[in-house]
This record gives C-alpha cells, structure tokens and sequence, in this order.
C-alpha cells in the first residue's frame, strides 16, 4: 500500500533515517518535455532548514534520477544520456526512479526513543500492527516520506501545463488567526514556547476542462481527499463550501449555469457554459465542471513538542517523555507544498483515466 | 470505477430509472453465519418515503440476492438452498451478487429535463465527459446508487461484529443548528419553502484493535476519506479533531499513553496500553491505535429545490427552470445510513488486509 | 479477485445452481452502438444442448441487461428505455449489470456428491479452502461461470469493430488427432466409451495497430496469458511459435522488418512498416507490432466421466464415484468461444490502456 | 503497469544502460529475517559473464538495499542500522528499495541502432507506441530489467521457506534436444555459427499446502501464467499436462483422491487427503490441492544474432544490419532463474492473499 494512483502513479520508499529515500513515478506519458531547473526548484521548496518558521534540519535534498529520462538537445528529438546537470528532459514512457540520500541524521538523539511511545506519534500503533519498527526519526512514518510526493507532483505540474492547468495554495489559517499578517508571530510564539500550531491551507486548480474525474467510485473530489487524507498531518478536507455548507440553505447553494462569455472558461470550450457562482468548488456528480477547484486542508499541529509529556515505555509501564529534536513548529507551512504536489498527482491520473473512458462518436 | 475497496469489495451498477440497481460484494470470507432478517432490517433504515422529513418517494427496496450465500438449518453445517425466506445464511466466500427492481419510477416526470441542466447536480458534468446520460431521476448518479452500499454494509457490520467493532453514528448539526430537538423543525421550515437544509454527520467506530490500516497509501483515515467523499452530497472530512484542531496547539492535542487499567481497551488487549484523550480520533500514523474512531461528514443540501431558477438548456441558451419532483429536505438524515455502511466496508476491508500483512514472528 | 481488466472490467458473480449467474461490465467507453440481436446471437454459441457433440443441459440463456443502456431510435441520439426488445442500445458510460436465471438446474442429481471429491475436479481444493461450498453442479467453479465473460467479451467485440480488430478461433486439434475431417469422430467415440477428450484452440486477431500492450507487467501477451489460464479447464498458453520455437534456432525466427505495400497493414499505418514473417506471433517486446496475434490454447478433456473412479469422501474415507451427470465430451468445441471472449476483453483493455498512455507531442 | 502482484508486489525502474535498475518490493510481512548472504547468492546466479554459455558482459549486479531492512545482533530483537555488510537483517513491513548501477555499459556500441530496427526485438513496436526510446542495449526492453525480479523472488523463497515451500527448475530442453548431456553443445554450435537456441524450462513447487490461489480471475495458474509471459523472452506457459494432456483422453487425465498414509504430504495435512497421480500439476480450480505445483516454460531463442539480416530503419527503408554486441546464445539457461522468481514472487503473494480471505470458523 505504498503506491498512489491508477495511471499516474507514484511508489515510494524510504525510512528518515535509512539510506535513501525515493519513489518511482508510473504511468508518465512519453515525450512529455521536462524543464528540470524548475523541477529541481520545485522540490526545493519543500525543503527544511530555510527559515526560522521551520525544522532547523538541514538536507541537500538534490533529487537523482536513476530511470525514464533523457536529455534533450537543441532539437527536442535528439536524445542524450541522462546526467545531474541534464537542464532539458524528455520522458521516456519507462518508470521515472529517484532517489534522495538521507544526511545529517543525528540517529544517535532517537536511540532513548527506542523504548519508548511519544504521544501522537505513529510509534505506538506501529509497534502493534508491524511488532518491529525504526524508531529513528520515525522512520517511514516521518514527514521526511512526502519528498518522494514533493517529486512526482513536479513531475505532474510540468503535464497538466500542457493542459492550461494552474495549481496554487495559501494558509487560510494558522492556530487561531485568519489574518496573514499575524501568520509568522502566531508561529514564532508557538515555537518559543516549545509548542506547536495547526492550520488551513486552501488549493485551487484552474484551467480544468469539464469531464475529469470517474464516478461511482473514483470521483474527483473522492480522489482529493484520498490524496490529502494519505499526508501523515492532515486530519481534515473539505471542497467547495465544505463543511460552511452543510449550515446552509440549498438556495443559497445552487450555482445556477449560464452562457459562457468570451473568456470566462479560460481556454477551455466546455460547451459554451458556465455558473454563476461555485459553491460546488469545480466539482458536480464526482465530475469536474470547467470551474476552479477549491479545497481546503486542515493539518494538526506538530505532535512533536520541546516538553515534557507522560507516556509509557514498551514495557507499558508510565515514564515522562520531553522529545526536544528538530521539528517544524507549523507543519502546515511546508505542507502546503505537499498538498499542490498531491493535486497535480490526481489531476494528471484524472486526466489520463478521462483518456480511457472518453466516449466513442455515437 | 464503480468497484469500491480492496479485499472487501463492492461493485455496483444501476440508473435511478433503469431497469434495476445492484452489485456484487467481492472478498466476503467464507463461513460467515448472517441473520438475513437484520441484514434487511439494516438496509430498510435507508428506505424513503417513511417519513415527512424525507422523499415522499416509495420504495419497496427488497433486496433479492442472486449468489455467493447458501442457507443453514439448525446444525450450521447442514447447507440449504438460499431462498428469498431464508433467515440464517452462511457465505461461500463467492462473490455475493445482489439486485433491487426499480419501481414507482414516475419517469415521465423528468422528460422536461432532457435537455436542460439542473444547477448544482451532475448533468452538465456528467454530459460534457460522457456526450450522452440518462436525465431520468439522474439516472447512475441518483442518490438512489447507495442502496448498493448499504446492503454491502450491512454484511460488513454482521462480520465485524465477530471482531468486537460496533459502528453508530447521529446528527451533530442540521443547518445553523446543533441542538438536536431543533432538527425536526429545521428540516419542515426549509421544506415548506421549498427550500432544503445541510447538516453534519458523526460517526463513532468502537471495539477495533490497534494495528488496522495499511501506510503510506492505505492509511485508515484516507479509505475512510475516499469511502465518504464517494458519497454524492458529502462535501468534507474530518477525523479526530478535525479543522477545529488546526486552531489548537500542539499542547492542547496530545494524546499521552498510559497504562491500560481492566476493561479500558473493551476486549482488545492493544498491549495494555491506552491514551488518556483522543484528539486522533482513534488512528495515528495511518493506523487505529485501539481508541474508538470518530469522524465527521459534511452532507451539504439536497441540491433539488422547489424553486425557479435560472440556468442553460443543452443548446446552451438561458431557461428558467422548476425542478419539483420528489426528494429529501435534508439527504443528511438518510445519509448517514450510508456513512455507517461505507465506514463497515472499510473496516472489515481493513481487518482483512491486515491479516495479509500481519508480521511473520522473529 | 472475481473481477479481471484494467478499465474495460468484468465482475462476476454466480454458483452453477444458485439462483443466478451474471456480472457487471465497468469501463465500456459512453456513446458505442451496440446491434443487440447479434450480442445475443453471440453470447448463444456458447449455449449447451444444441449439438450432439456438447452436454445435453438445455438452457435458454437469455440476458437480462439491468443497466448501463438506453435503446436508440432511428436518430441515434433519440434516447428510450432500454427493454428486452431493445434492437440498438447505446452505451451509457456506466456499468452494465446483467444476469441470466439459472434453469433446468436437477440439484437433486448433485445430493450424492455432497460429501465426497470428484477427482480432478475443484471440490476437494475449495473444500480445503473455504470450508464449505455448493456442491450442487461444480458450484461456482462450473463452467456455466464462462457465460458472464461471453456476454463481456460481445460487448468488447462490439467497440473493437470500431477499431477495425475482427477476432477468429478454431480447433487445432482434438485429442491425438490434428484433422479436422476426424474432429465429430473423435468426440463421439470418446463419448460413446464414458470417456472425455482434450483440444487445442488457435485464436487469431487481426486489424491491432501496433502499440497496444503496457510493459513491464502488462505485455499484452502477459494479458492474454492470464486471460486464458483464467479458463477453468485451460493447461497452456503460447503465441507466436510458442514452445515449438522453444526447438528451434534464432536464425529461423527472425521477423525482419520491410516497408509495408499498400494494403499490407490492412486499414492501419503503422508507419509503413511490415515484417516478412510472424513468428513473434504480432506482438514484440510485450507490444503490438501490427501483424496478427495468434494464439494457441490447450483445453484438458473434461474431468466429469460416466465411469467408476476412486476417490474419498468428506470423511477421509476411500470410495468409489461414478459421477454421471450431463457434461461437455470435448470442451474444447464450445471452449473457444470463451477464448474469444476473454480475447476480446483483452484487446478493448488493452486500447482503452493505450489511450491513457498515448504520448505527449514532443 | 511496473508493478506485479496483489499484496507483495514488485514495481521496477531502469534502462538497461540508464543511470541505474532498480526496484521496490511492498508487501513483505514484518518481522522477516532474511539471511543476506544467501540472498545476495541468490541473485548471483542470475549474474552474467559467468561461462561461455552466456554473454560476456560482465556486470557486478551488487545490489544495494535501501530502505525496509534493519539489521539484527546476534537476539534478532536486537535492531541495527542496514549496511551493504549486514549478514542478518529483519524487514520492517515498509517497502524495500534496492538498486543495481548500470556499468560495463558501452553504449556506443548501440549508436548505429539508433534509427533501426533490429528484427524481432522491442525495438520497433516501442516507437510506435511512445514515440521515443532509449536505442541503448534494448533500454527498458532489456532482460536486464530481470534482475529487480531476482532480487524479489530471493526475498520470497526465504519467506517461502518458513511455510515449507521450496521452488527448483530444470532445463528439459534445449533447441531439439531434450538429453541433458547434450546441453553445453548443443548451445555452444549455436554459439559458434552466430546463432542462438531456445529451450524449455521446468520449475516444481513442492510444500505449498492445499488452499492458495483465488478464484475465478485469480486463480493459481492465472497468476503464473502472468508472471511468467511477463518475461520477455518466454513465448508459452503450460502446468500439469499441459498442451500434451489437450492429446489425451480424461480417463488417462483423473487424479484419483485417496486417504494419505504417514507423511505422504509433507508437513502440511491438507485433511489427510492425497492423490494417486498428479496431470493436474498441483492445482484444482484455480487452487493449489497440496500436490507439487509443476509447470513450463518455453524460451524463445534469443533474437539478437551476429548475423546479417534484412531490416528498414526509422525512415522507413529497407537496409541490412548485423547486430553483433554481447548476448546469450540461450536466455533459457538463465532466465530458469527469473522463472524461479517469478513462482516465488506469484506464491507468497497467492499465500498472503490466502490470509486474507481464510475462512472464519462457522
């Protein structure tokens, strides 16, 4: 159950601190042009250590590319070995694998968290279902995993391009504020005080034509929260008014259709038509309908505090725990990275399961 | 895409007016003792039409059952021909292949539809991606298409039972209401307006043992997620705390261990460890850690309204249109009927994938 | 896993007497014209009792479609309710259910096979399995479970026209004899001694463009492949020269490429490009080349005989079984017409798969 | 489709002359030790360059595990760090990445076979389908692909082996002689006229307890016919008697059941029950009935010939080409191995699905 998707799929592997972490990208379409600066840029906004609102560990992260790909010249057909400074990529068709060196581990600070559960944490349940776990880091269930998303949703972004699709997020919230402006202090207080702060991030797609998704069972928004649900710090989705909606009148929901005007779709046709509102946040029946799809993600605060908290060991006997380390004080600010990267992940399978089923001329 | 799950599975099929709805649930283990009688008292608690607070719509939505069950007479051992009068079956571990007639159709009703679509409902998307649909009662993408999941819920819930789970859920809030002697009163106003009301289901899994769920892609909380975002009128998720929890901080959301005292883990021993709250909601890392499992459902209004409105007609011009019809006020009251079923279909798919990657001893 | 495809899915369901046999169809593309008298006409081929040479079991066999399809008027787009009248239906993009009643069962003649193993059947291995089965007529490991694929594999037949693939058997051999002129003979005497008979079938498909199959683990002939060995009473599989090439030397089997004359490709391009022979049987590298897909089958002779063989019951117990009953002397003679159906399935899949893996322009 | 199984699953990367092979094994149950001496003997067998039988290239195949191990002390709950010295590891239940460098590459060698089509080879059929492809040594149409398969059936059979199950393989021909003594010269005279010889593989599995294998689209036989026509260079797949029992009569083909006497069926009981004779090849109904599990597997010859042979190249013109290069005279003799891999791969996966759906006490 580590691969994600039908068409579009990722695999990945990887514990924080074993040797490598990385995945395999399947279902790429070939000749698919990959300008790998602005992959390479991509991934790197994930990346830890770059700011006082993150975890002070520090990766190289540098991504190497072991299959899928070659290189391009000039004249996009004249193909070239694959190398690390390769700036214009072709996909191949074949299975992109990569592979991310794990660095600067500093194992030895987890070894007294070998007996022991921290609360929140995978560590307990883990131990349970697997009787065997790497307690280092917490090992495949740390966070350090959604790089290899961070990957193939660079990969993805670059294919939905080519469909006139535009992904974008932003914090909504985070902890008990709204306004953006109290956004870094509602964070630096949290972290000084050796705690941590939860919040929302909202993702919109553009330029999604009407048609993309499969119902019953492989609904668009059913795809999403999939996605969105499978990111370890992630306890909440919603699309369209959400959960706001469920407190209101169908009246106030209904986004009436009407004639589309120049423009208003984008570059997508979609019949001629459009809504008057979108409420329904760009998907109806579990299918896209030409409008902006909206959805909003609430991840929890970090598990991982600088206090001391009660536990108990392996053994089930009570201990008192303060797991200090490096972490992020608001996990929702890189995660909003992993959010886009899971959207355009679905997006992309979307697109090429619509491929498959699109209808023959009666 | 209309097969739902991964051992425990369910493929369905069906339009509103078609000829009949059904499916085949896949994965059943074999030897399973069902009580039919409450098997079909648990797929009646859908039925319409027993109330004023839902469709006036009547269905007898018996369900006959096709294959994949034998009857059993006193001695368990002693095998039968299933019958429609058959009280104790047992299951072969063959697919279970199901079918409902569909009757009071009224189809007539929705000719006027044909080539209009109706805002907030699926037939613009669903004709966009497909160039062609049943407009009768929205034909595959009826709320009518759920039957299917309750029944295939309810075999779940009867073999979950055998593992100790129970599954309950209820109305948190009804549009602006959360107090639920209001909820009566907030479905007839809207409905005597014409109007229809959104509201908010919870649902409480007790008695599953820790170690269910499968990481990365196949974390408990991400099957529940996709099971109730595939929901037609679901449009949030949460589990745990929840959005609310990502305006909390980390302090506030620790779930800290401690020693299990007698009875506190109901049958399951989960190491002899329990948690002194449960702001996960049941699952960590992906996976139950033995505390009951609690989520919430958005369900926003039903999307018909006894109302003119305005919208396009397939040629793409502006019409008014007044719906009518038959339908629920309120599709949250029915739904979670549906939420409980798809919650049973994931935990027994759960249990059963967890005894394919139950650990091998050292 | 009683479902088999990709995209283009078939879910089964149904004991040989329990109350029905059928299935669901997922994945046909929306918008296909189907001419319904020649889907029935086709799935009627494979219906016993019509020859000497097959079992005398009559059964009508008439499908019953529940879903999935509107009927056509003389406009195409001229939607109606589908019936059993229906002489063209179009396809609706959503599943289609269907299901044939099980008649003419006699259970009473199975009552004695209860409690013990016929050899070389399924009974002892299910038995072992499940812990319970229906004994009455192989249960769900009859033969009668090849209907549903019938029904599949017409409808796939239907879309592949389309395409231009049109998809042919015949017997290779029957028992120890490889001419045709001796076929009714060879059955007939095996028959007229109690005993059964084996046969190879050679399926061919012409009019695949080159490029249908997805290496690595979905070569089209991998596909085939399991396809086949999905038939209950098939032993092998082998394309193109198979294990006779196994005997041979590389030199031999070339198939060297030469620019295609007009007319050579059929209706397909395929880039101007032929071969001068097809020993690779039409597919290279897990891919269609262009050229035909041959295949050969090995159907075993019936394991149901009218003698007295040793066995053991329920109990452990040494018997002796004479097991009578109505059955196929050779099915192999109706056994091919599953081998198309499943190749059909195979085919549409394997299109349907292309299309989500179609290449990006560079 | 890079990925093959249901629950222990293999999904592999790579280009034969890429950056690296490589691949991620899911699904392995917890708790697993692996010896990791034999596993890396395991995998060298496979290794070319090892006699005058097989292809010169000369290649290390040091596989470097890196992810999903730990390793053990000398108390196996004694969790160590993974390095490529570890003699005793344990898996953790998380995906297991490895990878092989691609070296003694001289990709040179293929420049000319940029824009040509070597006679019955991938070559052609690939660009069709994708448009682009790496020209060098076959790139992901190479059998060196096979090397992330050996790598997952050695960490199978050591699963395996837990259960009592040991899988082996023979040469029972090669080219038109079936006397082993015969073998070496025959594959050598082929050798030395620049050409090559095919050859058919035999592979038993003896210890597999009656039970494993999933009806009716997942039955045994299903899953090794897929497996092994996944092999590049295997053109038929038979088990039990095969395509000679299609010759026989079902009075010679009977398996009669009788009790089993002391030790008849290994360690496993299978309910005291065994057979007299075993044409069925160890499966019944799509499921395993205790017997030896025997099946074949036919080679093609190697296409790659140093010889001169009549080709077009991508434009389409006829033109000759002689190969040359590094190849196998007879891939059989080494793909015996993969086909090895292939059984364990398919039996774990059918034992891990047997878990999930044995059957619950009645």
């Amino acid at each position: 159950m580590n691969t994600f998707g039908h068409i579009y799929t990722l695999t990945s592997f990887g514990e924080s601190h074993g040797p490598a972490i990385g995945g395999i990208i399947d279902g790429t379409p070939a000749g698919l042009l990959l300008d790998m600066d602005r992959l390479r840029a991509e991934v790197a906004r994930r990346r830890p250590g770059s700011s006082p609102l993150t975890t002070p560990r520090k990766e190289d992260d540098a991504v190497e590319f072991l299959s899928g790909l070659m290189g391009v010249g000039d004249n996009p057909s004249d193909l070239l070995p694959f190398t690390a400074e390769t700036k214009h990529a072709v996909t191949l068709g074949t299975p992109i694998g990569f592979m991310v060196r794990n660095a600067d581990q500093r194992s030895a600070d987890y070894n007294r968290l070998r007996y022991v559960y921290r609360p929140s944490h995978a560590d307990y349940a883990w131990q349970q279902k697997y009787g065997v776990r790497d307690w280092r880091g917490g090992g495949r269930s740390s966070g350090r995993e959604t790089l290899a998303r961070v990957v193939a949703g660079a990969v993805a972004r670059q294919a939905l391009e080519r469909q006139g699709v535009e992904i974008t997020s932003r914090l909504v919230s985070i902890g008990s504020t709204s306004d953006p402006a109290q956004f870094d202090a509602e964070v630096l207080k949290a972290r000084s005080e050796g705690d941590s702060v939860g919040g929302v991030v909202e993702c919109v797609c553009t330029g999604v034509p009407a048609g993309w998704g499969e119902p019953t069972f492989g609904k668009l928004q059913q795809m999403m929260a999939s996605a969105m649900l499978s990111i370890g710090a992630v306890k909440g989705f919603e699309y369209g008014m959400g959960f706001a909606g469920a407190q209101r009148r169908g009246s106030e929901m209904a986004d009436c259709f009407c004639p589309a005007v120049n423009g208003d779709n984008g570059d997508n046709d979609n019949g001629g038509i459009t809504t008057m509102s979108n409420h329904s946040g760009g998907i109806q029946g579990g299918i896209s309908n030409g409008q902006p799809i909206v959805m909003r993600v609430a991840f929890k605060p970090t598990a991982t505090l600088c206090r001391e908290l009660p536990t108990v060991n392996a053994s089930g006997e009570a201990v008192t725990l303060r797991v200090g380390g490096r972490h992020d004080p608001c996990i929702a600010l890189r995660g909003r990275f992993v959010v886009e990267a899971m959207a355009a992940m679905v997006l992309l399978d979307a697109y090429l399961l619509s491929q498959a089923s699109s209808p023959l001329a009666l």
